[in-house]
């Protein structure tokens, strides 16, 4: 399994239409176990997201899917820029 | 919701060990949505976990369960130290 942990910083007043697109435009992704989108508490401009998938190759892949890329070019605008980023390897777990 | 990413770090040669005694000991726990373990792919003695809980409270009350002390337990001696740690709030995703 394949797994992404990131922070992305959002523009003041925009996170919450930023996680609204984020979690619409995630629900039918093939290869994908886990897509938790969520606040940071200590920072209004931050979210995290967790993900959990069968590989990093059906990760990658997912980034052409159409209804991803309407979410990243919907997003985009609102992103000021990442934090953190660690890439994992889930063994298991619910 | 209640969220929480962390680093934990193991001893040499132990972290397999302590997945499993993780894993175990953290199957049944009130308003516990995920649970999920992974490897560092960057560091063979860590490990991260990243967890989605119904309320923090609830988080809270599940370090008294018997399975999780008992995890706790035996997993404690191989347990070198703590790394990163964020909470977070979950809103969406699955």
């Amino acid at each position: 399994m394949y797994g992404l942990i990131g922070k992305m910083n959002i523009a003041p007043g925009e996170r919450d239409a930023v996680i609204a697109i984020l979690l619409e435009g995630t629900q039918a992704m093939p290869g994908c176990r886990s897509y938790v989108v969520a606040k940071d508490p200590a920072n209004a401009d931050a979210i995290w997201i967790t993900e959990v998938w069968d590989s990093a190759e059906l990760h990658h892949a997912s980034l052409a899917l159409p209804g991803v890329q309407q979410a990243i070019a919907r997003a985009r605008p609102h992103i000021t820029g990442f934090g953190e980023r660690f890439e994992t390897e889930p063994v298991g777990g619910y």
